[in-house]
């Protein structure tokens, strides 16, 4: 790995920074790639993102409309459903999840020639 | 966001899982991004990824080693010295650190358009 300018890596440091402080942490983009696929109800996107409790689940889809990524419909009728759907500003976050889901293929592969 | 065919979504799904299990969580990625300047000691590292105990970038570290993205190097001079870098392998990170990077730039300008 060639030793970069400090200040060009600083400013890409700081932006990878940003980009982790909003989109890290172990659920949020697993939540966010769980709506590619279209809306869902709160126990459909649990059961796709394995392994998260309900509490968890709920913060993270606060988090998640707070900063803009996912939008909450409530349906009215009886009884009530309430759905989550991705905003078009989770749009942006589409090369990210190539380039996630490219590594992840990648590293499939490597781990299944190792063994 | 066009509701994509389920079989291709689930594999993108897992691939997305895959990596994010290997690279999430809070803290992976912003130790990789420290030492993609350059090897780095303990202590440099702790500084430049603020906000991590000890105890948690020893962890880090540990499984960073484990899964093949950092090599520890212990100079046996007196003092001791352990330098910690990046192997060829966390190159294969490339394309996502400038996505993330791209992304966080993005979101950056937003937030200061919005204020």
């Amino acid at each position: 790995m060639a030793e970069r300018s400090t200040t060009e890596c600083t400013s890409k440091l700081n932006a990878i920074d940003d980009a982790l402080y909003v989109i890290g942490g172990k659920w949020k983009l697993r939540v966010i790639a769980s709506l590619r696929e279209g809306h869902k109800r709160f126990n459909e996107i649990q059961r796709v993102s394995v392994g998260i409790s309900a509490r968890v689940l709920s913060n993270e889809l606060k988090e998640l409309e707070m900063n803009g990524f996912v939008k909450r419909t409530v349906h009215t009728q009886t009884p009530v459903v309430v759905e989550y759907q991705l905003t078009d500003y989770a749009d942006t976050l589409g090369d990210l999840f190539l380039a996630l889901a490219e590594w992840g293929e990648m590293h499939r592969d490597k781990i299944r020639r190792e063994r």
